[in-house]
């Protein structure tokens, strides 16, 4: 059966484990389903890359190519440059010390912004922008999640002047709702994507009333992005996880388990039938150690099991984690008959959190939409 | 000041952040500790690779350069071996499909054991061995943390039959105490080295009373390596973490604070003083997710905070991470006062596990014993 012998699942059967699986046409329906979402609003969307941190996922979530497109880490942006992409926005505080790699990035083409969010960090880039205007957002806190400045807050105004005054690019205002990875139900998700919203709006508000600029209005989040009801006054949606999804994006509400893109391959090394363990080849240096889901009504332990076509098995989870074991066993209190999983038996497993689990591998083992042989997309990691 | 510009405090200051750093004085006294310990029994000491994935760590860990060492994965075994490393133990349960590239590693000239616990992968490692006898240990389970036979499992013998009769090398019995990072204290510490001696050593003899081989006997943990006061019967031990050790181990009581090798370098990027945050450019990308003291009496959250020479800072911890963002705030309870960190101030965290922080990064860099500039050893990393 030639067909068969180069088809995804056949190739599966024989490739190294552990390995990171990526399903093609689950990510595509991912991408489609966002930018057709955000169609109906009038915003730009910008993917964030720190997700697949892969040149050949960017080319399929940025619609020409060349942007807009974040990232957490300047080499996200060197090796995105590097492959056309020039309109980047550095979505991490500044450190001070990067400003070079900043100007250096500006200078060779790429409309690269960062965001920041005190005054000396304001002093740095305008020090730095005698070499070249360096564009700025300003970051708002819109939740208490962790960095920027609350819409009210008079920094926000000085800083913007620090900016203005001294030659920088004051370009907007950016704001990430973090704690929205913490609710549940859509109502939820669509209150928070207003909070988000709203003080991103008040903020730029207050930046033009003290009259500064403020072109850009940068809000988002995956399940803000989701289920926002109303986007006034923003000009442009982040998301990252939306591309692969993942089981904490499954138990918010935002995906089902067969959206999830990614998927780790794992080969079965033993059976400990007493306490109804079957142990594989993939640990946490495989799935990563988040346990991104312990916290949500269905705890999936370090992932869910699936079959190597990608069918979940039923109450199937990975229990624990060592480095390179994972402990498979049927979820607490599950009534289901644990399978019978013979040494050398192939498995894969939904990840908690995407993002961490892409991190531990350097690249991605692809089953193509258009069927035929797995490929290999390179990943990027770094700083 | 020339000789000021060039010491590793003064790089540090310059240096990319995150980046991870290695003490290297305080990792040859780590290895010293346990090499002397181990002199007083009459036993090998076989480090374990996985924690550092270093050619230039294994030199100082390894007597003379060529073993012996453990691995966790083949990808590990074939760097050392490619810089001289020729008895390696692969401490993983086999599987199958990875004995074509065990068998190329043997026949390049490696001596390359492997482990396995089951009468499916000893049939396998008979059919391999038709190319040349595979040496394998047994894997005993000693405390029901994951794999491996108990001493008195009648399968022990019938896997030792399997594979002596089919031509393959049985070399002995192996078995890791991994629960013992769970106990806490040096009498529970030893009672748990001798709960591992006496499964290994009752399987060895069972072996031995079948008329089979044994001749290694192959236990190990750091802390049981540092506690055991009795290896009667016992050829070699093994250890990983040791070698960096980390404010898990420290939580044990196996080390303190200053003999933690391995940091993970952080620049000051915000502030969030009404709720006395202090925000890094540090996350869980560099820490890792690895939360090992999350169930220990004192909770480090993602990590202690020292300055850039290394000196803890009373009560200071990371207590959130994101991807790129660390939250750097008082421990829960301390009435100690934050103390002053300006933006661009560089931090240096003490991780809860080495082997995960380690493996969020491409190498390290090094304080070396001799003084100097910052030395760079890369990292392996894969399967």
């Amino acid at each position: 059966m030639p067909a068969e012998a180069t088809s995804p699942v056949s190739d599966l059967l024989s490739a190294e484990t552990p390995s990171l699986v990526l399903d093609e046409a689950r990510m595509l329906r991912n991408i489609a389903r966002l930018r057709d979402r955000l169609a109906h609003f009038n915003v730009v969307l910008r993917p964030h890359m720190k997700t697949a941190k892969s040149v050949e996922v960017a080319r399929r979530q940025l619609t020409d190519g060349h942007g807009p497109a974040t990232v957490s880490t300047l080499k996200e942006a060197e090796a995105l440059f590097a492959a056309g992409v020039t309109d980047i926005l550095y979505a991490v505080g500044l450190a001070p010390q990067r400003l070079g790699r900043v100007q250096a990035l500006r200078a060779a083409g790429c409309d690269l912004a960062i965001i920041l969010d005190t005054p000396a960090q304001a002093r740095a880039v305008v020090a730095a922008s005698a070499e070249g205007a360096i564009p700025v957002l300003l970051e708002i806190d819109s939740d208490g999640h962790r960095s920027g400045l609350r819409p009210d807050d008079p920094a926000l105004v000085a800083i913007g002047q620090i900016l203005v005054t001294g030659g920088a690019n004051l370009r907007g205002v950016v704001t990430h709702a973090g704690e929205s990875y913490s609710v549940l139900g859509h109502d939820a998700l669509a209150a928070f994507a207003e909070q988000e919203r709203a003080a991103a709006v008040a903020a730029a508000e207050a930046l033009r009333a003290a009259g500064l600029p403020c072109p850009v209005v940068s809000v988002g989040s995956t399940p803000t992005a989701h289920f926002a009801r109303d986007l006034t006054g923003v000009t442009e949606v982040r998301a990252g996880v939306y591309v692969f999804f993942d089981l904490v994006m499954a138990g918010l509400g935002v995906c089902d388990l067969d959206d999830i893109a990614l998927s780790v391959l794992t080969t079965v090394i033993g059976h400990q039938p007493d306490r109804g363990w079957v142990i594989v080849d993939a640990g946490w240096m495989a799935m990563s150690r988040d346990r991104g889901t312990a916290d949500q009504p269905v705890d999936q332990g370090y992932g869910v099991v699936c079959d190597v076509a990608g069918r979940a098995l039923t109450d199937l989870i990975m229990l624990r984690a060592n480095q390179e074991h994972g402990v498979i066993a049927m979820r607490p209190g599950s009534d289901a008959t644990l399978p019978d999983l013979p040494i050398g038996t192939r498995l894969r497993i939904l990840p908690n959190h995407a993002c961490a689990t892409g991190a531990q591998f350097d690249g991605y083992e692809v089953a193509l939409a258009q069927g035929g042989p797995l490929a290999h997309w390179p990943r990027f990691r770094g700083w």
